[in-house]
């Protein structure tokens, strides 16, 4: 079970690494459309948006549906859920960073606000 | 920008594709170590973990700081908060997918409701 998580985890990430197949899926995000209608406003040839889109396929990130000669493709979200539940155990982490942060820059602040406190006193 | 952010998103995406590169990242969550540390418990060289080190290095997901012949290594979850950021876009869309999930299964009950009320009068 933990091996086919790992799995998943390795596609969909490989696959939301590469720009373009990012791009395919905000495309189909806004609607379905068939493998050609995805490739149209790409610069680069069909068999290279093919090649993405069934990376994509495998990852289980897309859909297609045979119809005649058409391929229809249409967006499916739920491996992106898994990804993000990995990412979000680095939740806390980050936020205990901000925190971090947060007190490093009082700190400093109020460090600043001494020290210009005592040249004050020296300047009287 | 938006490329500077691709270039970011492709780094980290790739690097946390492999699950090798998500044990390390883990393990430094709970602690940081050095790279001999980090590569114990591994059934692979240290050549092998120190390359998968450099990958989420250059991923920013990893600071290294050197300290005699030692190399520190901590987690810098902070590229994780882009790439959860950009998972998020697709969030409301699962969560549509979800609805009407639940829509087809209510919808599904009730005919088998209306199904089942029809075979009772059928037997009385």
């Amino acid at each position: 079970m933990v091996e086919y998580q790992a799995n998943i985890l390795d596609r969909v990430f490989a696959a939301v690494a590469d720009p373009t197949r990012r791009a395919i899926l905000a495309s189909l995000a806004r609607k379905p459309a068939t493998v050609t209608e995805i490739a149209r406003p790409f610069p680069v040839s069909l068999n290279a948006i093919s090649k993405h889109i069934l990376v994509l396929e495998r990852a289980g990130l897309i859909r297609r549906e045979v119809v005649g000669r058409e391929h229809h493709c249409s967006l499916d979200p739920a491996p992106l859920r898994k990804a993000s539940a990995w990412i979000a155990h680095y939740r806390n982490f980050w936020n205990v960073r901000l925190d971090a942060l947060e007190r490093h820059v009082i700190a400093r602040k109020k460090r600043a606000e001494r020290m210009h406190g005592r040249s004050d006193r020296r300047d009287e």
